[in-house]
């Protein structure tokens, strides 16, 4: 159960009006082959959330492998909402590791531009139980709203204190080149900009986005043979919860989150401790301080706490959202494990230029469909 | 890369007006669990091709696992069109193969019943280029009308030669419980049944249908603590091409599934002559030849004249489509693959009722997304 990360290709989040979904997804993918120096893989594996409603393309992993140029390998599509990208990680882990195959490009994107913020939103909520929830029109945002408000109540916090993790986010994605939002925010400008389901604000989400991002993956010895720079995927997990958090018996731990890292931690031989950089899941501001409890970062509400003494930013105690996130990078949803993964890959090589965590050896990137229906976790070693 | 089928599930292939897509998977998932008497698993993988569009669900995995009461596990969902269920399969082996899971549900489902016939060939459409060819009308229906009337001209052969395999499907499934159409046909059935796309006539494609199918895929050590009938997958293998046959060197020649194919015997150290029977994709009845010629059960054309001699039935020389294929067991999409293995798992163990082929110990099941865009292929043994 371990692999190597050999190659790794991006393109900028942003609206691609004059680019389409498999072209963002083969210009990541080029890049990916051409930094580890080879011209094939054993396998395409796609990660891509709603493709076939926006873009009306299924199959898009054979439709990848011809416009690459490189038919006859294995492809498949992985689709599990915003997690959809690391599932597609741990079956090429797997796939590696049981020398099915020697390498594997795995390539998230998507491409959301077309989209209305309502439609948006509708797609999210399909991430939900579609027989039931959304049927009702109960959304996914207003689910998290509720949370929201749950969450200020029992930890005692002011909306700025949740807020603060948008904040966060612009201040690493200023200076990430790939980035969606190269600017900075202050806790005003989010608790003041408008109200999408009280107390949610515009600046506390994401918005649609399209984007590609690509690792090759390749077994120890695959990877000797290639040209570029080498890190590892020590660890993986992934678990499921209740699709509505109201179901849960809390509805504030992620307990999917919790299994999944537990799980990436324990293959790994690794404590939350040794991580030396973390990715979470923003993809609303209150799902990070969520997620930093559920992976044992910190304990109930005092995310929030530690973050007034700059715990989580580059130079702290634990990086967190080292390019920004969901929120500054954006949130290209079947691409954003993606782009995590390639944003630790860079951490992990010494080229994150000015987002670079100083003597990064060890990190986890984790993500979630939903509000945490489905979590994953990678856990990505520096090559030694 | 040897992994154990331990349980299997399956819904009768019909409009099932009464049940959502969610409940059918979740039907023939508990009897995949309960024949090998297990209560949980470590995965759950479900293949499914167009309940994003139809069913407005996405993250079905997540949703599944709740369903099935097994939270905490590992979900993901596979899209590959008609070759969705082998891609989920190849990769629970690897999975299984690898040590990251013991145990792996595969289900595959689909619901079209709600579907129109045009809504059906345009989401099979989607499986091609939506970006090029589904946009300019060209549907994929089109496309194998074009194959038709070639192979018919090249290999000199009649209407009623490649007509046969539909005759062959209805032979097989009308004593197939669980097939959607479980009576005889005649070749002047066929032929006289109206014209979809010149010369294909209607019963020489599949109608919409609902249904799901399930395998519980295990490793050698955990089938030794199962209950139930054990077979062994021994070779898996995928394979993509052009989207386009007519893109392809020869239109006729399904260089993906003779790859795929290839791929899953060298594994299983067999050959094609071993196999004692056969499950191929004949969504249009044109693609039964092509794949046993791709397979190298037969030479160009040769399939139809060995037709004569009884050569695919249950009790000829390659019995082929055992339950009826896609034609007579009926084409739920994302679930045929499983639907395969599911009848392969019964024949190897020796409860294919009067669908049994004498002595089975060895055979093949492949799949297709298109027309061979994408091919997968499973070699499967009986448990010695």
């Amino acid at each position: 159960m371990r692999a190597v990360l050999v190659g790794a290709g991006l393109t900028k989040v942003e609206e691609h009006w004059d680019k389409g979904l498999t072209e963002l997804m083969a210009e990541a993918s080029l890049q990916a082959l051409d930094s580890a120096g080879v011209s094939t893989v054993d396998a395409v594996y796609v990660s891509n959330a709603f493709g076939q409603v926006l873009q009306e393309q299924s199959n898009i992993g054979a439709y990848l492998a011809e416009e690459l140029g490189i038919r006859g390998v294995s492809a498949s599509r992985f689709e599990a909402g915003g997690a959809s990208g690391l599932a597609a990680v741990i079956a090429a882990v797997a796939a590696v590791s049981s020398g099915l195959y020697k390498s594997v490009l795995v390539v998230g994107g998507e491409k959301m531009s077309e989209a209305t913020s309502e439609d948006f939103v509708s797609l999210l909520t399909t991430e939900e139980s579609a027989e039931s929830v959304a049927a009702l029109g109960v959304t996914q945002l207003a689910e998290a709203a509720l949370l929201y408000k749950e969450y200020l109540k029992r930890n005692r916090l002011e909306h700025e204190d949740v807020a603060y993790f948008s904040v966060l986010g612009h201040e690493h994605s200023q200076t990430a080149p790939h980035a969606q939002y190269q600017f900075r925010i202050t806790l005003d400008n989010v608790v003041n900009s408008p109200v999408v389901a009280d107390p949610i604000r515009r600046l506390e989400t994401t918005a649609p986005a399209d984007g590609a991002a690509a690792v090759l993956i390749a077994s120890r010895e695959t990877a000797l043979k290639t040209d570029g720079y080498r890190a590892v995927v020590s660890g993986v997990g992934a678990a499921t919860d209740y699709l509505s958090p109201f179901d849960r018996e809390d509805p504030l731990w992620l307990s999917s989150l919790s299994l999944a890292s537990q799980r990436a931690l324990e293959l790994a031989g690794r404590k939350v401790s040794e991580l030396d950089f973390l990715e979470v899941h923003d993809s609303y501001s209150l799902l990070a301080p969520l997620s930093l409890e559920a992976i044992g970062a910190a304990e109930a509400g005092e995310p929030c706490h530690l973050a007034r003494k700059g715990w989580w930013t580059l130079s702290g105690e634990m990086p967190v959202n080292t390019f920004g996130g969901l929120k500054g990078r954006g949130n290209p949803v079947g691409a954003s494990g993606l782009y995590a993964l390639v944003e630790s890959y860079l951490q992990l090589t010494g080229r994150a230029g000015k987002n670079q965590v100083d003597g990064a050896k060890v990190g986890m990137v984790s993500s979630m469909a939903g509000l945490g229906s489905l979590a994953a976790a990678v856990v990505v070693e520096a090559w030694v």
